[in-house]
């Protein structure tokens, strides 16, 4: 019998009637014979609710205290499962972070997982309970304090209760049936993929796909833990269950490359419209520049992306271009206006209007001519390129904001990802 | 420097602004030298959604869960109010039940308080941290579980918290100033108690007054925990702070009968408006009977209270009289029927239009005569009574619905008790 952790998110979890579903989903496992462990977020709505009141409490504010009032909001969650589940005949019990523990580091608000003991959970597992547990939290063990992971965590939290209870596979249930090619939204034509590499699902994930939270899909890289993306709204008794070495193909499977019989050159079309571009005008072109433009912003934790240089005419001066997080861009204008004097320049200039899309694929390591492929297709349908970045099974070009849907969509079919 | 427990229910601390309020109370005793424990209820209106939310989870519920959910109302109280206290300067850091340790009974939803580990708050104290504590809950050690003391659970709290400080004061702040001789709502002319002793206190509050908890006031009274009932509505700075040996004359100083100077032998006329009563018709009386009435309504956890036995004409049967609380009529009357074969009755009736009278007073003690005074002016208005009961310091009794402000105006009057 196959170990198998659930995990389901702020909308699957989102009433009392929603978590009814979820139990069904849960119990569906249970009958086929395997040892569940599920992981929840809060209803959807309540952690928003609980960070407004901090807010309004203080806009600065102890990070201890912040996440003590916001973890909350999956111990309901988790309790109130707990209680479906044992009415519908399925054992099981709630366990908050800091019971299991979930030990993490001491970066309130932020933390990060540092070890988990599921010793007693796997023993209850064994003995035919279904463990409900509190997502995005778990204890700084030096201060005896509830710490949570960020925004998203409960992913995280999923994946480490996988790798602590070595399970056979980590679903995570959300509103969407899969990893798509690209946004169905955008491009009607877009393909569930049923199998995506960790590498490719995590560029995916930090270029803007919602689907998965970054720093869950590393842990699962890093630990080979097959993760799988499910819908929570198909009908719980329309799947099969999880058996051991099988899973179904529904959903996608995030997994080693080498589980990916046909390796497309690209699996995905991603886009990131919360970037914000930056241009400092007329900067001397000397030698250490760059570390005084970006070394106060980096000293300010704000996070450069791409970065293009041109030369002025004149052949002594330089601009400098380069994107943050639109959210940042108030707060980047600021350090660069009190570094003035230091840097040396012009003037700046920013807009928000600007999207940066990114063609990604294990496949790009062994094929030449995706990049010159992508630049020609964009230029022939008129669109500028502002700022190119690269790694080695990914493409990200910014652009204005204004083509980004005809980008996405020629790309799409360009790459020949356009559902038949 | 005195240490000072100051606890707020849930109307005290219904919104961020509120808990700003309260913050200012706990900055007046901090800046006058005082070390403060503050226990804080959950934000008015969230444990009765909480409650709800695990209700519509499953009507039969694990009461661990229960806690589990509903105990994360105080949690959110408490980690804002510690973050207020903060933003204006005060050193604070909040502390939920598990993490004090406040240990608990098994008695998941009305836990008892076992034992409070008070050694680590009381040296942050000492160093000028205010303990923001959650009210209403504990761990059960055994299990490692959160288990809640029951509704009103937050008095308890406090108190138990003074006791583990071995506090100055324990200042319960409400919606009201102070506790009062009967509702000023009914009898305008009521008035303030500046001090009340435990016994009648706890008179007073198993019979309807709302203002303290009984559990609370029973362990204020073992500990001789001074309890003082205020309102936090007043301006904070216009209170004085508590020092060591002196109280002000604001509010209701619950406190040993010896401290009370002048004592009056009628304190307080109380009222009960959630009482039921039930009538069985025609038992045969006989050895044996009461205890084959009460003995299955005992084995259902029923709480009976006043019984009052009539013989029939006949002189072989007997009308069984009794009081329940309203809540538990419906289930009462099935537990009769169940059991009419063994009992052998004619007939059961029930009415719910009866009010419990109290009148309360140290004083009775050495004070003949209070019960017929009552009897006679009861009568004298034409109010029919249908149950007494009565204890070393209160008389009870029971009436028609319709006259219970009668009544109380009444009494009040009677006993020397309305405002000049």
């Amino acid at each position: 019998m196959a170990v198998v952790v659930m995990k389901f998110g702020g909308t699957s979890v989102a009433t009392v009637d929603r978590i009814r579903n979820v139990a069904r989903h849960v119990k569906r496992e249970v009958d086929a014979g395997n040892r569940v462990a599920v992981v929840v977020s809060a209803m959807s709505g309540v952690t928003n609710q609980l960070v407004g009141y901090v807010r309004e409490a203080s806009v600065l504010h102890d990070a201890r205290e912040y996440d003590a009032v916001v973890a909350t909001g999956e111990q309901v969650t988790a309790g109130l499962l707990a209680i479906v589940l044992q009415s519908i005949g399925v054992p099981a019990r709630s366990w908050q972070g800091w019971q299991i523990p979930i030990k993490t580091s001491a970066a309130h608000g932020s933390a990060r997982i540092l070890d988990v003991l599921g010793g007693e959970i796997r023993k209850r597992l064994d003995q035919g309970e279904v463990a409900v547990i509190t997502g995005f939290q778990g204890i700084e063990p030096h201060g005896n304090r509830v710490a949570t992971l960020g925004r998203g965590g409960s992913d995280t939290s999923a994946v480490a209760m996988a790798v602590a209870l070595d399970a056979e596979v980590c679903d995570i249930y959300t509103d969407v049936d899969g990893v798509y090619t690209t946004d169905p939204r955008i491009v009607p034509k877009a393909k569930r993929l049923p199998k995506v590499s960790y590498e490719e699902m995590l560029e995916m994930a930090s270029l803007g796909s919602k689907v998965l939270q970054t720093r869950s899909v590393e842990l699962a890289m890093v630990h080979k833990v097959r993760t799988r993306v499910l819908s929570s709204f198909v009908a719980p008794e329309a799947m099969q269950p999880v058996r051991a070495g099988v899973l179904e193909d529904i959903g996608t499977i995030v997994c080693d490359e080498d589980e990916i019989v046909e390796q497309q050159v690209v699996s995905g079309i991603a886009y990131a419209k919360d970037e914000a571009k930056v241009t400092i005008l007329k900067v001397e072109d000397k030698p250490g520049i760059a570390a005084r433009i970006f070394g106060p912003l980096a000293d300010a934790s704000i996070n450069v992306d791409m970065i293009v240089q041109n030369i002025t005419p004149d052949g002594k001066h330089t601009d400098m271009t380069f994107t943050v997080q639109a959210s940042e861009l108030p707060r980047t204008l600021e350090v660069l206006k009190s570094a003035k004097q230091d840097i040396g320049y012009f003037d700046v200039k920013s807009s928000a209007d600007v999207v940066k899309i990114s063609v990604i694929g294990i496949g790009m390591r062994s094929h030449a001519g995706v990049a010159a492929m992508m630049f020609k297709s964009l230029s022939e349908k008129g669109i500028n390129i502002l700022a190119i970045s690269t790694s080695e099974i990914k493409i990200s070009v910014l652009i204005d904001a204004a083509y980004a849907e005809l980008a996405v969509r020629s790309l799409h079919t360009l790459y020949g990802l356009d559902a038949a």
